[in-house]
């Protein structure tokens, strides 16, 4: 499924204007063995995202009834336009891949009841096939079909029961921000570098945030500035949701 | 150096009103090697921020004429309630700590103009001696004034020559968060474990953004609760710059 | 470029005869930073190759005249069936990963003339976004697509003289083993785990061996059953050899 | 608490004579969460010790009725005068901070009756906050107090039955040296890096030795020489048995 | 026991003929504490060789009423002409060192009947004294000595019921390889380094193959030169089965 | 070279009296590549000590004129009674390992001139093949020989200068205790985990103390004890030098 904005007309580095998202796609089980999966692209980042359903939960959890919902988030070594070292080489997690992995986590517990889904585990895994901005929102915005599917197939497979409402609401996420003094929603890598402000925003298919992650790159930003950002990420959420709901639907 | 609170009216855990601080004191100078120091204490939330000038900037940026800083945070094994295992002992860095540690040396490098501190690097080191909420806020304070002491000790030693403006303005940083449904200012444990959204700001002495960082830990929040934590938290950061203005003025 | 082998007719698990390959793909620069890349299926086995060219080597060649190639390969954690742990996240690389990785390496540079390759490196990423049995081999037949892209690439950006012969042969590589008593080509996972002896054999396009790897799984095996391994393994080879040449040439 | 050395009339570079302490404060209960905790202080040495109780001991010890005291030492990377790097981030423990942590349980156990403290484990954790030579021994010597206010926590919580004689003795320790040939009692660091001989010395309150470390940094060392350096640390550790006495008794 | 080979009459570096093997001895019962052990030369080369015998069974094999047999192979820093870092220090095995772990591992396991063995774990260590070329050949050749006296071990101690076969054949393993152009038994440091092919081959007692491993080290090789291979391997083993036969018997 | 102890008459547990050594042997270069080695065995404790020289010094050394002596001692997994895991699989050096291996650097810098050295690094490896008590005193004697080789090699080849006095004195080294209230010289394995006290004494060749390291095991010690353990330790090492004497100078 997905989005092929009309072309371009905007005055962006790709013929974008500044509220308009990238061409998105969502490619749902694009893996055979896993209990959901889905290809995201924004443009030419590419992340794929699998979902893996386990029954049981960690040590900490048991005999608690509920269950849990984490995300583990990967770069692969030349997704980049640049190569860089693998992780498992330099025998390290990174603080960049630590911060994004637990942000896609914190992002999708929001949207499940973990009393519902039992006790159980969803482990999400988001690999960057390919970078150009915007991986993380990518990821989450992904990570959520994925996430969709695997809680399906634990009904189908009667480890969660059916009448169970385990997702509360969808989730996507968008990144937004200030180029050259003008808010940009869904900046690609060349806007991304040359950002004075850059933020990233996790929105629910209802219209809350769950994450505001605003950074000043260059000059600090005002209250205004803010805002504005904010109704951008706001905005482009609420395409998403739509591009996420038709996916899950048609396809089903 | 510290502001004594008048005594607590409010009617919250600790008997504070939802806009007031709890007691900061800063001991500047609290070690005798470090080119700047800090003990900073928000309550009983205790953290020694370290400032070590060197010459020389990593290979990155040599020759670039720029120079470089950057931050650590840990926290002692016995800070908190329940031990923690040491990060050394288990041979790696955990998630929260790289995420801190990137969050204190982008929140101080926002008020720095690198090219006029010449290739010289300020590693500025924030160890948590006791934890009671808000350790990364206090640690960002305190490391301000721990840089402002390097800077002067670089100028001082003719490694930066004394007509430079290298500090661009200053940075303090506070929690704020929705407990039980209500914004509250500068959270100390027992709040910050309950609080259905909370939030990290570092503002600007002249009142901007650094960061923001909204999480909903429970329901996601609105536009209007966001607009609420962000008042309470420029009053707080206004607060806390004036504390720092003081500390830098009177023991000089 | 793929073969679309016709309707299976024989009698193994999934319909093919003894001799038979799965269907096989290459997608040539499915990447758009990489300066060689290629997914390569095998069934539902697929493989994303990259090849990276830089300028200079490893400080051990330095001033030697001569180049390099090396190779790393990883699963994704959900390429199987059962979720795997990531290796950066066990923080150690696996011996079973270290053993294709350097198996990879030694066979392209089997096919190159690294003295004609000048002082550049060519490194190697093989990632299986999804496994079903001859992994390894898939790897190393797609690799060599991305190498051949990089090497024309560093032609076409003058890294490398356009009148040197870089490559010196082509290379591909296929599993062959033996299954309730019987040799058979190609073996998909639900094959290789009943196999009594397991052989991977790389070939160069004419017809010579680069690597011979055969392990007895269960019974020991015999110099007849070897040669017949190798008979089918340099049929299949064959095959892919002519079809790495295709891709090779239609689309460029 | 602390002694209050009279002011320096002998000829050691900061003018005490060859037998006499820097000035040792300890601070009884530094910290608010710990068991028990003790910052203490020989000159510019500065320690943080705290004890940590724990029901339970590690699994090797389960069910033999008996406890468990262990430790460990580190130093914050801004303790020393040049910054060092965090074993956190190299990602291992150094061989010297292995060697001290030993050390220091070694000594503690060396006074303790474990059987008397039951199935229960105190971990004791020595931070260096400020190095000036001697932080091994003043980790010793500030340990035992935190180890005794956590035997009382124990006590007070029915944890160990308040009947039980869980202290033998008390014990502290204190570094000797020859330097430019005389034998000096608790060097600082300007004298520790010129010592020909350094020594540790562990000693119970009743006056027996519990460790002997003895180095020849430059030149051996005789019978002679080993006898002038255990009658010095004998008179300083008994000077810090009272102090521990001291502390121990007016502050409960 | 050993083999003493005639005084060399051959023209290879040390003068032996192309199907000689280098004189071969087996020390039994080197070590006091294993339950099997032996030292093996093969010339120059020295291998360790101990096997331990513990009841039980790793966790993914309890209950299964089977045995386990694994192995570790390592080399001492000093083994080889120049010193090598340790891998403990360096924090990590490399790829050379999992990869002939495992095979010694896969070679032994071939000729042992697990479910005879009971739920009993043999832990076979080869450490490499001295290297000269063929240490894993040798590795796996001596490790068979241990390996056998462990299960006669385990006998004596009734872990093993005596009536039990647990082995099924013994194994032994040779280095073959093309040098200048012609095939080579078992291969010295000198002649390895220059072979053009180089192949490991673990034979057993009955004479079928359970490994082959060819690496075409500079030009490929077809299939007469790996049946001239394959043919000096053969010879060479049986000359190997023999000495573990007589040793085994001797000495018993 | 050895000692062959006269048969053993005394009380203790293998018929040796109070102040009686094991057999000591020494096989002076067991290797043939390193330019110093000796296979040392105290009773059943085997070491195997390799020196190994090399031009040139670590970075820090660079420039001064000055060369290095250090250590690394290992124990091999099935060196003792029960298998130890490997320190390389497990990632990381234990604190008993650096510890050890920092005792034998600093006992063998205190009889060298580093200065007539030159810039030449010296590397000594201590690998215990069998443990039975005393392997740390027994590597620094053995590590003495291989170091004595390694610098008349380094004379030999014209690295150091042959009238050079890199040697000042000889070292050996022994352990004493207290066990069951009588001090004993030379612990075995079964007496040193009865010991009340456990002392490592390194002595020169003319008798002076290089390191002592008492440990209290069970009861703290007295100055009379300490006297009678460096009386027989004294004793002990006088005859380790004369066997290090006698070995280097038979097999010259």
């Amino acid at each position: 499924m997905s989005t092929q904005n009309p072309t371009p007309a905007g005055d962006r580095v790709d013929g974008r204007t500044p509220d308009q998202l990238r061409d998105v796609h969502i490619t749902r089980n694009w893996l055979d063995h896993a209990e959901g999966s889905a290809l995201i692209e924004f443009g030419r980042t590419r992340v794929l995202c699998a979902a893996s359903f386990t029954e049981g939960v960690p040590r900490w959890k048991k005999g608690s009834g509920s269950g849990w919902v984490t995300a583990e988030y990967a770069m692969l070594p030349r997704a980049t336009n640049t190569r860089g070292a693998r992780e498992s080489v330099k025998g390290k997690i990174g603080g960049r891949t630590h911060e994004i992995s637990r942000l896609i986590g914190r992002s999708l517990r929001a949207i499940i009841d973990l009393d519902a889904l039992g006790e159980n585990t969803i482990q999400l895994d988001c690999d960057v096939l390919q970078a150009d901005g915007g991986t993380r929102t990518a990821a989450i915005t992904g990570a959520y079909v994925a996430l969709a599917d695997a809680i399906a197939w634990g009904k189908q497979h009667a480890a969660v029961p059916a009448a169970k409402q385990v997702l509360t609401d969808s989730v996507s996420a968008i990144s937004v921000g200030i180029v050259e003094g003008r808010p940009l929603l869904d900046l690609e890598y060349r806007e991304d570098v040359t950002a004075q402000t850059d933020m990233n925003v996790v929105v629910t298919g209802s219209g809350s945030f769950v994450e505001v992650q605003g950074t000043a790159e260059g000059a600090p930003f005002d209250r205004t500035e803010l805002g504005a950002l904010l109704d951008l990420a706001t905005g482009g959420c609420a395409e998403l949701a739509q591009i996420q709901r038709d996916v899950l639907v048609e396809q089903r």
